[in-house]
């Protein structure tokens, strides 16, 4: 026993002594704390020490945000303001009323939340209308098939089309079989690869179609998974390519027409849509503060967007990306977290039809964006949260690897550097502006995204607190530090 | 070199002495391949070891029946001729004409794989017409709600019901709330558990809430998993209580208007529903055989139901288990292995609406079924097979576990006895007919489950080829072993 105890009070000792040097404290704190998945292509780190020290020396303040929202009073709140807000309005379209009254609700929560000068500017935005619409294979057999219109596609004319189908898996294929295409409508049943690779078939395929004589086209849905699922999503015609209509339809309808094809027999499909473009029309993005107390003019940056597709709930894409962002400035108020700089909510309109909200504001902010220190947005889900994604230079992002350390709480513990991160944001980050997003759990996005299964039975609780923690401690660590977050890499 | 040779040497020469006693056999056999999930409770086998090496004296033919469909040319084969089948029809409810239009085709197909005395046998089936239906909340919002009526249900007055929606979360609710649910429409959000212990909101939903008043009732669908999507189903009126009609609505809106109920807001809603009964209509099982060589007139039967209902393509439930089940007697054929008994394929007709095919046949078969060796069915998936579920006596079901230890090769090492399995056959086991149906990976069983995602997409073709390679061994063994299935636990 007494040879046991000697020896526990020597290591005692011997850490004591050396947990004083600032070496063993780092690599202490990295070996106990922080064994992160190294994800930002071996990047190379040699960040001030003393800037480190700062960094860590905020991790109370993180414990304190993380405590409030995922154990206190501000536990499962925001889920429970999502979802009053999702109940009473439900999908939020570009041009239609319900958004604009959305968008009035959402200015009195944040007000009633305390965030400050809460107001909204002006955007004109995009009307597509989706009208009546139906697709029917009528040869070989009646059968309905589910489908949506695709932003911004044209009308079919009045009695709609009825043509001989030519099923393709591929762009490839599409243009090998180009004599067959004439007066056909073209059915892409492309395989899912992963959205980024895949979802040219939904944004392009009616000009491809169109370019070898197509007069409509059918997207297989953009979808890791489906239950007979059509997923919408916005498209964009060719100016030098006639328009035709265009809708996506399910998975399961997309292979059951290319085996009917590969057998030889003869489809033939009927469409009907009355989508069109109305004239644009007045909205707004959201704005709400939580002023600095040094540099109020320096901003950091956090947002979502409040429009959602016309189906489903918009709970996921993005009323939730939305709610955890403005929610994350709720929570610092509440915490009376007040930082050196200015964190600034956004919540934009009319991503859905091409990032229009964000264009506007950079168009009215444009020279503000020198005092953005960073940029962030939530608009890739909001499940359970795993790192951090990051846009800009090598120093910059030492920097927010360093802080991203600080969630490690909350079991985050990825970094990943890429050239653009979200989606709104991409509109900012192209002129130098740093930007972020969290790494998400978001296996199953895919399967909820642009349906009508994008509802709050999609979200968890526990999830979206988690993601308010994330944010909050980002915002409120950048906005205070002593430093900003560089744009050149020879600032470090 | 030469120690070493020795010691194999000497290890081959004691394996060789070993291996004639049989014990050994047993054993090592056992060792090696049998390491089998005992999920019996407990049941102590003590099988005459004669017969347990009669039984493993099958395995090179059931390799043969594995190799030729996992390997060789069957491989893909039941996935393609389903593919063509539910392509060609679709959805099969009973008393349509396609139902009937695709038991014919099913009859042409039995002959051109050479099953014997093909033909269908009478049933009359009840008909019942869903018509046009939809249900939208109208306060507090407008919003339509995706619904299925379900099977057997009334129609509503012709301009449809308008009442105030009473939520709850359980039928004990409904009854501590009993004074408030006179003249609503009742919605159920009870939680998913299991298939078992839930689908009885759908089958008696209405009746528990016409008791207590209700005027109609909404079930959230009975499913793990939703994209926002309903799930039909039968359900059943009780005589002594007033019909009310009923509809499953996806979890999601059950959900939404759970919550929208527990902020104390008034939920009205509209339900419009044409659904009838007609008069029923003559249908037919469908019937196929490969005739044993010896004991023709005691059979072995495997089957699956032909019907489905009128969404989706039946393709899981019941196209694949149909398939599987007459493919197995099919590959059997080809395979030339003619077995002692009798084995028999049998589609049943009309099984959504309560069994009623089989309940004929019954009607029919009476005195035939003391020579029913066994009866199989796949009604419950045909995903990955992990094992056999058996309902009969203990000394049958020894009998049975041995016979599954020959499909280790396929990976299923599992084994359960309950009191009765799959659907139409617990009609026949309940005479003491031992019954059994094969354990499959199918956790997604309910996602697809009467809905319109039940399609091709939602199969795999190896997993099939698996289903039928099980099927047809445990048919091949049961319809050639010495003895019969023993139907008393005094037999063995």
């Amino acid at each position: 026993m007494s040879i046991l105890f000697s020896v526990i009070f020597f290591v005692f000792i011997l850490h004591s002594l050396l947990a004083s040097t600032e070496g063993f404290v780092m690599n202490y704190y990295n070996s106990i704390f922080y064994n992160q998945t190294d994800q930002h292509n071996s990047l190379q780190c040699n960040l001030d020490l003393r800037l480190i020290k700062e960094i860590r020396n905020y991790q109370p303040i993180i414990y304190s945000i993380i405590n409030r929202v995922t154990k206190g009073d501000f536990k499962g709140l925001v889920y429970e303001e999502l979802s009053n807000f999702t109940d009473k309005f439900g999908s939020r379209q570009s041009g239609t009323e319900n958004l604009e009254k959305s968008i009035n609700y959402t200015m009195d929560l944040l007000r009633h939340y305390n965030l400050e000068n809460v107001h909204g500017e002006p955007c004109m935005i995009p009307v597509w209308i989706r009208g009546k619409e139906y697709a029917e294979m009528i040869t070989p057999r009646n059968h309905s098939l589910n489908m949506l219109g695709l932003g911004g596609s044209i009308s079919t004319p009045p009695d709609g089309i009825t043509a001989e189908a030519l099923v393709v898996n591929s762009f490839d294929e599409l243009h090998e079989r180009a004599a067959e295409a004439v007066g056909k409508i073209i059915v892409f049943n492309q395989d899912y690869v992963s959205y980024g690779e895949t979802v040219v078939y939904r944004s392009k395929g009616a000009v491809e179609a169109a370019k070898v004589g197509g007069i409509a086209s059918l997207i297989r849905s953009v979808t890791a998974f489906s239950l007979y699922t059509p997923h919408t999503g916005q498209q964009g015609y060719d100016k030098n390519v006639k328009e035709i209509p265009t809708a996506c339809i399910t998975v399961e309808d997309a292979q059951m027409l290319r085996r009917i094809s590969e057998r030889g027999e003869k489809i033939i499909i009927h469409l009907y849509m009355e989508a069109h473009q109305q004239q644009m029309k007045m909205s707004r993005n959201t704005v709400g503060e939580l002023v600095g107390y040094q540099e109020q003019k320096k901003i950091v940056l956090v947002s979502g967007h409040i429009d959602s597709w016309d189906v489903g709930q918009g709970a996921m894409d993005d009323g939730a990306g939305a709610f955890v962002s403005w929610f994350s400035v709720a929570l610092l108020k509440n915490l009376k977290l007040q930082p050196k700089r200015t964190i600034r909510a956004v919540l934009w309109t009319a991503e859905e039809q091409g990032l229009i909200g964000v264009q506007q504001y950079i168009k009215d902010h444009f020279n503000e964006l020198e005092n953005f220190d960073i940029v962030m947005e939530s608009d890739e889900g909001t499940f359970t949260p795993e790192g951090i994604e990051f846009a800009g230079t090598d120093s910059a992002a030492c920097i927010m690897q360093e802080i991203g350390k600080l969630l490690t709480p909350l079991n985050m513990r990825k970094f990943k550097v890429r050239d653009s991160v979200s989606s709104d944001i991409t509109m900012i980050t192209k002129y130098g502006v740093p930007g972020a997003t969290l790494l998400n759990k978001n296996d199953r996005y895919t399967w909820y995204h642009h349906t009508n299964a994008d509802t709050m039975t999609s979200l968890d609780s526990n999830d979206l607190d988690k993601n308010v923690a994330a944010y909050a401690a980002i915002a409120y660590v950048i906005a205070d530090l002593s430093i900003e977050i560089p744009r050149e890499n020879s600032i470090f």
